[in-house]
Formats: structure tokens, sequence, C-alpha cells
């Protein structure tokens, strides 16, 4: 199951996470994000973490409303997905630093409360299956990012809110900041 | 309605429409290309065509038969639509050539046969309406490509079939063509 925000949905930790005007919520999903750094296509799982230059904290807000309308209506997720700041990232985490990458605790917090706490040993799919997957259909390319699913406790955030996030793995320990405004 | 291709969807005359290796065939869509020409948010219907530098004819490819399994699952179109090759374009044509862009006669033939013929006058939403839709949640980009939807007739093509496309207007007359590949 994949589908694409576009480069308009990325914020970065010195910006405001906005939500659009007409929405008075949006969900929360912190997930793994991938950085690819060479273009690269119909690559095997084997070789999938070869093209990989590094990682990020990401969140992948969900209008959750809209994309339950989207989906009874089997119309595509865009958005739901892929409005202006429903991509906000953290720092990039170079590969080196992420050895472990099937050993990751991925957390989140909203005003100081943990929603989700979860391993990246729990993901369905292997990043080094997801680039395979994606790639046999679309030819990556440097500086894409994959983001990989989500650990269970996804739930709303309202404009005021502040969302914590961060990663810890064999010693690294990552974190981010988003205030959610209007 | 709105979706997305990464940029490795598109191809241009000079390259070969490739089917994906897994799959037999695939539904041509021929559509109006909209080039933006400055990045853009929140612009009303009136003021859409002011955001607009040009125009390309373009294929939306889609694997039909993924798409209907999409549709049943209630998932993501991405992989429907966002394939290598899954936006063959034409030239550029440059605004001024294209002054009455709500009476535009769009064509595709396979193998020299018709397939489809329509006129932009029938399109559900105006050039102007779907860049104001669209630029309330995403911001839009300079050279971004908007697809505006396609006349009746759509329908597989196969490896070996030659797809010709045009369009008609005001005493402008654009077309491309496309072999179908493996
Ligand atoms: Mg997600
Ligand atoms: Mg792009
Ligand atoms: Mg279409």
């Amino acid at each position: 199951m994949i589908f694409m925000k576009p480069p308009s949905a990325f914020i970065t930790e010195n910006q405001d996470l906005i939500i659009p005007t007409e929405w008075d919520e949006l969900h929360h999903e912190i997930e793994l994000g991938v950085v690819i750094d060479k273009k690269c296509k119909n690559i095997s799982s084997e070789e999938g973490l070869s093209n990989v230059g590094g990682y990020v904290l990401a969140l992948d807000m969900t209008a959750r409303k809209i994309q339950d309308e989207l989906k009874k209506q089997a119309h595509p997720w865009l958005l739901a997905k892929g409005f202006d700041c429903s991509c906000p990232i953290g720092e990039f985490i170079p590969k080196e630093n992420l050895s472990k990458v099937d050993n990751i605790n991925l957390w989140l917090k909203v005003n100081g409360q943990m929603k989700q706490n979860g391993n990246t040993k729990d993901m369905i799919f292997s990043v080094g299956n997801l680039i395979s997957y994606i790639s046999k259909y679309i030819t990556l390319e440097y500086g894409d990012l994959i983001l990989t699913g989500t650990p269970s406790g996804v739930g709303p955030v309202k404009r005021g809110d502040q969302i914590e996030a961060g990663l810890k793995s064999d010693g690294v320990d990552y974190t981010m900041k988003f205030n959610v405004k209007s």
C-alpha cells in the first residue's frame, strides 16, 4: 500500500505545523523515514539498504475524517495525506548512526503524554523489502524519502498542542518538537 | 479527486513507453496538462489561469486492473497511476498559443484508429477551479503539472502498439507519438 506526498508537505523543526483552515484536527503517525542516496530501480530486498543514505524521524500527518471519506468512495488519498505541513521531519541521521534499523524504538508524545511507543522490529515489511517493492515500479531518486509505517496509538492533535517525538537505538537518541497552529 | 505521479513517471517523445514487466497492458487516458509557472497557494478560481505558464499534451497511463483491485480495497492509487513511464508528455505549449482553454479538441489514436475524441468544454471542472481547489491544500510550485481529466474512450494498449495523440484549438495543432514496448 503506497502513496505519495508532494515536496510542499515537508516542514522542519523551525516551522509550525499548520492545520489547514477548514479542518479542526489532524492525526499523528510517527514513522521512521528512509532517505535514498542514489537513483535506483529493480532492487532486490538484499540490496535495499545499500541505497540508503540515512534516516529521519517523520510524521505522516493525516486528515483522518477526510481519509475515511475518500476510502468510502474508493478515491485516492492525496488530499488526506499530502496537504501542506503533512510531513514534518527531524534532522538527518547518517546511516552509520542507525546500524540496527530493525530494532529502533519510536515514540511520540502530545503535550507531554506518551501516545505512541513501538519498535521497528514489529514492522510488517523490512526497509529492504519496501525499497525492493517500490523500485520495481517507481525509479527512486537521490533524496527521496520513504515512510515506513507507524506503531499503534495514532490519534488527534488540535491547534495549540505540542508534539514531541523521538527514536532510540543502540546508544543513539534523536528527538524533534512541533507546535500545532493555524 | 486528486492523486500524484512522481517525477520518474515522465517520458518525452524520444523515449519508449515501457510497460512494467509484470503487466500485459495499460490503459490510455489523453489529457490536457497544465503547467504552473509560479509558487501559489489559496488561489481563487478567477485567479487560477494567471498562475499557468503553458500546457502539454499528457497521457495518464493507468494499470486499470491494478487500479480496480486498489479501489476494492480502498487503497491509494499510486501503484496503478505512478509507475515509471505513466506520464508521457508532448512539447511545451506556451499559454499564448491556447487562448481558449475551455474549447480544445483532444484526440487519441491507437495504431491509427481513433479511440478518444473529446473537447475540454465538457470538462467537469475548469482549469481555474482545479488550481483553486488543489492550492487550498497543496502549495503549487513552478513546473508542477496538473492533468485535467480524459474524454470517453479509454482502453488498453499492449507492447507493439503505437499511440498518437493531439489537440486542436483555434488554429493551433499539436501532436505526439509514443511506441509501447517492454
Ligand atoms: Mg502512515
Ligand atoms: Mg516533485
Ligand atoms: Mg486520468
